[in-house]
């Protein structure tokens, strides 16, 4: 897969997280309908499974596949870590790095960083405030995604209820990094939400109950595609 | 399976870590090695790959698989993490805790044995000294594994180096527990060792480096079946 | 100080925690308060400031000074670490450890609690249910403190909310150990409470906001003391 | 003490970690020796001693003193964490963060260097590679502290065996910061080590070892400071 075509802009990053609704089987049936919404839109349509469901979501589904986390280790002795090289293997083709719900030292994000470029993977570093979205711009990951932690799960959408928070992101990083990708998250949870995302200026949005908990996740991605396409 | 059964004593559980020789498909080519030495001798022999190669290995092999961490959630708003749930419907009937190089806080191993026995399956709780063998035996869990973390990796077996931490730790659990299986760890390498971990009353051993980096993985985890069965 | 006078029973243990209430001058004022107590009642009652305040405090009041923390280091290489060998020669006399807000690996516990040994340091092991009691008890801490931590901070004593954690950590904890001292803790802020506690079968209590949030801490102090002498 | 004032260049930091050798009475000694100098040649000589350490030594000498770790708090609940408001009333004028011994979340770095801010303390914060430092400056904290952890401790001066570390630092800093100062650390232990450093552009040293362990730390210090003075 080349890397240019895998960040297609604008994107759409499902965060299966550890819910119900999206572990085991029920995370290959929400991974189908974000690739049907795929192949009906042609919009970017990326899913972030947990680690024990990358193998089987990967061979299945042929939309990009990241993995929630990767750890600061190259092959050895370690036990209980997830090593870059094995979800690659395991087929994924990108990571989510620091998400407000998995933490990192400021020196573990910089080497995973690193790691993910040398093994191929997709970078996208999650930040909580533009303030740290100006700093990890600094360790030039592929995607950056500003997430406000106290609206996630809230459906209240950052797009609207703090849309400085995006903007100010957007201005900090690009004094900085004009390539990376920047997405926002935390409530999204219409094609509304969306198309404002976009308009703020981000390439995209990071999503997680939003689609997995909705009674009809396929309907929500494709009212995100639309949403997405209109710009 | 049943959980009797998958607990059959003597007892070899090889830990795959996050070795290169042990990652992705060199992982399949170990667990199938060592499938073949347990249909050979009918020994209890388990692998813990990787959590990315969980799902591959227990759809191929017909031996127990165990993770090698499990996160103290249940589902829901968690990104990251590892589920009991997830690694249980992808094929692990059992779980390393506590690992010396995955070191948990008390509450959490709590939790975790807990959740691991909610979700059946087998808890092993790694022990660095025979102190902490017996305040994890007050947790029940169905394996406690002592490894003191010096010997780790160094191919010099506990079970010579320090024969007393191993008849320690088993002293002190079976002041609490009778039903636990006790496995010895770290520095395992020859038949021999396993030989004298089991004349110590230990009920098996937890290898890693001894197997995976071996020349011959199927020749030493056969070699150490034929030593578990002399008793 | 003697270690037997230090541990005379019953005991009242104040966690001054980081309020501002107890920072600074003001943690030396409700010292002087406890103090006060302690002279007019004979009842044993420690304070537990924060590290910055040991020294003064303990310069300045003649009851036990106990740190809310250490770590599991010895001297060394280490910055932002607090070393048993520094709160000691600070004029502290004991440590809590694992309390609910400061959780640590079971690992660091046992190392801590043999550190505050050779140290001449009492220990003090918070335990968060009656199983985590239990498995604290096998490394022979010198204090034990029960504290379901849903309970903290509520003013809801668990002598009365939950009486079955109390009795439950009581039993499991005797058939390990007779010379623990046992506490409860969380929602302590009646005299009533302490002496609820009391007849339960602890030997204290372990408080802090129901002290140091109160409008006359000398008060509440004297209230504790005075009915944890009517058993 | 005025802010322009305390943060004088060149300048000096030692680092007293926990070494038994700058604990307790010890801690005090060479605070003592370090203010000499201060006094002798006018050179900023700042110290950071242990948290318990603090008190007593902030009311002894009249030279800078800093902490070596804060946590990202508030006042409140918390059970053995340094408060920002603790150390500052203690008599502390600043904070090390993120040392690469007590390496911390970014998100954590962010708000520690908020809280110094707020609480008129200095921050000192410490980054292990160029990259880390460019990260860390948009944070604008006072002080960034070069330190290769693989140097430290050795006495094989940064600024000798890898000055383009410091070079490169001092480079990608100067993109987005010019008013921070910025230090370099590991393995300083001559006066030339200090000449160095500063002819390589930085604003002066942070040291431990090099100083704590020294036979006559009194000599070192000056020594020290008079190379920082011959710029």
């Amino acid at each position: 897969m080349d890397l240019g075509l895998k960040l297609q802009k604008p994107m759409i990053i499902v965060n299966f997280k550890t819910y119900q609704e999206s572990t085991g089987k029920n995370a290959l049936n929400i991974a189908k309908k974000a690739e049907k919404v795929h192949e009906e839109t042609d919009v970017f349509v990326g899913v972030a499974p947990q680690i024990a469901d990358i193998t089987t979501v990967a061979q299945t589904v042929k939309i990009p596949v990241f993995v929630q986390h990767i750890d600061p280790i190259t092959p050895g002795s370690f036990t209980g870590h997830v090593l870059a090289q094995s979800v690659k293997e395991a087929g994924a083709v990108g990571t989510l790095i620091n998400h407000s719900e998995k933490q990192l030292k400021l020196s573990d994000i910089d080497l995973i960083v690193k790691l993910a470029r040398e093994n191929d993977l997709i970078s996208c570093v999650c930040a909580n405030n533009p303030n740290i979205g100006m700093a990890v711009a600094t360790l030039e990951p592929d995607i950056i995604a500003i997430e406000p932690p106290e609206l996630i799960g809230t459906g209240i959408p950052v797009s609207k209820a703090k849309p400085s928070v995006v903007t100010d992101t957007i201005r900090l990083v690009r004094q900085l990094n004009n390539k990376v990708a920047i997405l926002c998250g935390a409530g999204i949870s219409t094609g509304e939400d969306v198309a404002t995302a976009l308009k703020l200026g981000t390439q995209g949005v990071l999503v997680a109950s939003g689609v997995v908990k909705a009674k009809d996740p396929y309907a929500i991605i494709r009212e995100f595609a639309h949403a997405s396409k209109r710009k």
